[in-house]
């Protein structure tokens, strides 16, 4: 990505001080910005970065008023902090979706369906019967298995794996590796102490707005669907297993392992390297500490679990401050027990 | 998959009651079973949603008596619920083998050797020297490095990656993303505090009947091999280090890792986000609850270990009871404490 | 890979013993040994295998006297244990840099470029303005995304992913399914309960001889930089979060993970399954045992850490005893109370 400071300046609706041909390839901290950089400043405590900057171009608040030289080319707007936000969100939203059209060699099965806008990476398949909606973009080494849907301004990043008969809604995104469907991990123990797989012939719903992070996999459904509410959020390395259901507005961080049928409220925030058991509910607003072991149900809405095995919040700290003050307790028994001795 | 009433009634010897046109596409239970469904009912419980499903099968006892209006067509058995059991399974194998041929494009090495019915996806990669059996399903994507054998009905699902050198037995699933061979996590420090890679030229060796969950990794052996047993399952998201032995028909649940050159014995079973040290040996039969961290050999067979560090599972179940009761403790050494001091 | 024993011998500079046309394949350790392997005999503890041994060639000290028959060509050079160590490199060397030239079909923008040496799998993906040094070695179903660089004699396996924009140095490997430039996972929480994605804009820079497991993530920096130093090496499963910094020669452990803005020194050795907060910096030289959580800074160089929550390995090994004597204390409290009673 290349962009013109006119161009940035138009967006956000700035005056340009300086060389207006400069190019803008990143953006950056201003402590950290460097040629081809776009930077901004608001807090002064920072204002003399600015005097050393490489960056390009420095976006400053209308009324700035710089004490020293500088290098960098200004824009000036009402609100300096304001616009960078904007220009990261247009910026993410230009890259993102700058891709389109269908490279070559592709594997696109002649009945599916899509939408404009497309971009079909090199080497991405397309299998029977899959319908993509509008500005969907597949990178290359994707795996869309046979009659899967995807919505609209969908992103699937590079090997994204879609097992068949999964369904993905409108405005997700998809990081490298995902893997979409695998099998549930069901065996039956036979007499002879080898296991049956149980056929899992189920599949996985993911909702509007669900961002899936890198190498996290989610399971089929044994029968009916796992599924992903609206606006879940799942961070890298996670582990959704088969039949499970995650509420809506749900965070799960990283290396989390949620274990089959259980089911998870709403606007639960879950920390990384948490595992939960089976079977079990864990009601909506539930907050889960890194590491906690949750052995079973979370009923009241609004709890914060923590530890393995996982108790309340609060009194799992009181646990945690006793734990190492079990030096401290065992000396206190010793010294009642030499008083006992004396006093018998 | 989309499947005629009759072909179903034919493999279930079953009596078709209804219209005999309906196409079914999936397995459902009955009270979520939609249009194109197949359900089953057995227990009488569920009889209310017989009448209520939109299912457009539903098999049922050759005894039972329907007492309202429905609109599916049934399918008559003896035993519904074995009956749908079978179908399952069935069904099962019918999707998971119904792929064959040779998509294109696809590399496969001219020294590559393979049996009947082999299906290998567009964009899969078979190196020189590869010897697959009968009936392999290679799915997309998936790469098979050089030297590579892999037994009869063995399916690989997309993305799968084997690295040149390992065995791969009859009658197994990988699934998506799931790494076999990647080198061992072997380095020599080095006077000036730089790393030097231990060379790992060993493999893996994979019998037969095993199951290999989405993104699971193998490492193949510093030298010799790193093995799994006969019927060995692995869940999602495990680490299996280099020379590691995995004993015959032993389970082990999503994100657990187990370090280089330990063994573990047969029939086992490992939940979930348990860690091992290397260089140990878990004797057959041994349970071990998830996250539990095993620090040393687990000795006698049939032994259930829990915790981190782990100790055996009752042991441990008792410590954890005395954990929550810190506070109680604590109160009463104070109390002792205060008693003491009016005594004297 | 296949070898004569003459090449072996000239490279160890050693004298051939016995049949000179004997090819070898593998190397394993001498109770190992089958037809195509090398091993080699230095402690004579395990002479006695010399005389079983399948192996095709065993590389022995040149005073060796052997005792009884025995099959193998013999390979005499001065020190056999160094012969084989520097066999076993240059194994690693050659099976690993045997690869070159680009095969068909692969994606290669016309705009990249690259030096001598170039292995270019198929169904690999190089995108605009890369550059790649001398003797990379790209395997099958790799994705390099725009303007990403990679320096010399890098080894990237089949199905890396790179995102565009990122930097890879020398002599680096990385191991199947890694994935470096996911986005970071950060969400602005909305007053609807939903999340909004925080734009991720960064890179990630990978400097030189770093070595990278299978299936592990990098998460880009939000803006800036997710660093790897010169040497750090990873096993497989880890999470690197956005905006980490691994300092140089840092060796850490699978299914750790490491979150968001947070620094590590140089030559620390984190355990596998160790998770850390985000934004505070571990000191240089410190070693964190397996599944310890790290909730705040480590400031003292060569601290060792333990325990969830993690506190001085010294001081949680006393916990982790008093843990386990919990029955004692309460007894002990039990009993006091009893003649406390008594004395009252």
């Amino acid at each position: 990505m290349e962009f013109t400071v006119q161009q940035v300046a138009h967006i956000l609706k700035g005056e340009i001080k300086g060389d207006n041909q400069k190019k803008i390839r990143n953006l950056a901290k201003i402590q950290e910005g460097q040629e081809g950089d776009i930077c901004f400043l608001s807090n002064l405590k920072y204002e003399h970065f600015l005097y050393t900057t490489a960056a390009s171009v420095v976006i400053v608040n209308r009324d700035f008023e710089p004490k020293k030289e500088y290098l960098a080319t200004l824009i000036l707007v009402d609100d300096a902090y304001t616009a960078f936000s904007i220009l990261l969100d247009e910026y993410a939203k230009i890259v993102n979706f700058s891709k389109s059209g269908i490279e070559q060699p592709s594997y696109l099965s002649p009945n599916a369906i899509y939408g404009e806008g497309l971009y079909l990476g090199a080497f991405a398949y397309i299998g029977n019967n899959v319908k993509m909606g509008e500005n969907v973009k597949i990178y290359p080494h994707t795996y869309i298995g046979d009659n899967v849907s995807i919505g609209s301004n969908t992103i699937l990043y590079a090997g994204v794996k879609i097992y068949a008969g999964c369904q993905i809604g409108s405005y997700c995104t998809i990081h490298a590796g995902a893997i979409v469907g695998s099998d549930g991990f069901g065996f039956a123990p036979q007499p002879d102490g080898s296991y049956k797989a149980i056929p899992q012939v189920g599949n996985v719903i993911i909702k509007d707005r669900v961002d899936i992070g890198a190498n996290t996999t989610i399971d089929r459904a044994m029968m009916g669907s796992t599924i992903l509410e609206e606006g879940v959020k799942l961070d890298n390395h996670i582990q959704i297993a088969h039949n499970v259901v995650v509420g809506k507005n749900t965070v799960i961080a990283s290396h989390t392992g949620i274990s089959g049928s259980t089911t998870i409220g709403e606007n639960c925030v879950i920390a990384g390297q948490v595992g939960m058991v089976g079977h079990i509910h864990i009601a909506s607003r539930t907050t889960i500490g890194a590491q906690t072991g949750i052995t079973k149900a979370v009923e009241k809405e609004g709890t914060t679990m923590l530890g393995s095995p996982a108790m309340e919040h609060k009194d799992q700290l009181k646990i945690f401050v006793l734990m190492r003050k079990l030096p401290d307790l065992k000396a206190r028994i010793e010294e009642l027990e030499k008083k006992m001795k004396e006093l018998r």
